[in-house]
């Protein structure tokens, strides 16, 4: 990468470092910054420095966010004795968006995966199993539907139940609108065990 | 998208800004970004400033530098006697590429197009033509092979042709290692028309 002046290689190289960026997204990238006004890239930066260096971890739910508690944990509107567990901040987000979720969250920061040795002591479980310690009527497991999602509901329900607390898990089953015959056997077998009377 | 705090939510407004990023790409890097090292994410933003407020053109051939002349101009190895007009700094840097030309660009930063309204004035030709009075022995013109590159290719070379110079297109036909079977009839056409003695 040698083509262009120091600085824009420099700029390229920083943007092709970033996930799902390549090479030629990392020069299309630079060229429209160059090419913006003054203000807008320096906004851009100014966004990304002040976002990471005053990002932290919301002390209730551990979700990312800028102040001590994230907008949800301190929105008295919620209810706080239903606690939806899940494995990351734009998780949180994709519920928040339907907007009918009352409830507040916990977010784990990952998974656990003995393929990647990540263990319960590498997600924020602690800190889960302390606020459980309060007044809590159910704990709503919204790990992903994948391999380490459904291990991680396994190994907190175990740990949970002993509490009295209720502990639930989200469906899996056929999506909203999904066509039968693009759904792969699992999802299939998954949706027939969970069947309900209608 | 006021599911995150302000913080966030401003990076997430600012990334999705950026051409061929939509909101989840832009979440997914935010959240990259806000995970990265504290150094890395200043990196990435020092990155952006320095290069978008330092940036400018080369004195000679109008590419984006920052240095009064870009590094092929400075470069006195370089056949400056050749000069190739591009459309603009990416497509110099993909001849730059082939590590093959010896001589130097010109960059238009642009194509004329009556469509979109831009018309010759509104392109580097000006400079070119400038430049033009110097002892050059050959204009290659590489605009793209598109309408308004061609356009533009055609207006160049009645332009200059009554200067004497040496007026040549780059060769459109099949790319290499294409397939006959999956290229589009025009560049058949044209792979045809420009076919040489063997």
């Amino acid at each position: 990468m040698e083509y262009y002046s120091s600085q824009i290689n420099r700029l390229v190289e920083e943007l092709s470092r970033l996930p799902g960026i390549g090479s030629k997204s990392a020069q299309r990238l630079a060229f429209h910054i160059l090419n913006m006004p003054k203000e807008n890239a320096n906004s851009l930066a100014c966004a990304i420095t002040e976002a990471r260096n005053n990002v932290r971890y919301c002390k209730e739910c551990c979700t990312l966010t800028d102040d001590e508690l994230c907008p949800v944990c301190k929105n008295s509107k919620r209810d706080h004795r239903t606690i939806m567990a899940v494995e990351n901040t734009r998780d949180l987000a994709a519920y928040e968006k339907t907007g009918k979720y009352e409830g507040v969250y916990h977010v784990l920061h990952g998974a656990i995966s003995p393929m990647l040795g990540i263990g319960p002591a590498d997600i924020r479980l602690k800190e889960l199993m302390v606020r459980l310690q309060n007044e809590v009527d159910e704990l709503i497991i919204a790990t992903n539907s994948s391999l380490e999602g459904e291990a991680t509901a396994m190994y907190i329900s175990k740990l949970v139940k002993p509490t009295g607390i209720r502990v639930t898990r989200i469906a899996s089953g056929v999506p909203v609108g999904g066509d039968l015959e693009y759904i792969d056997e699992v999802t299939l077998l998954r949706a027939l065990e969970g069947r309900r009377e209608l």
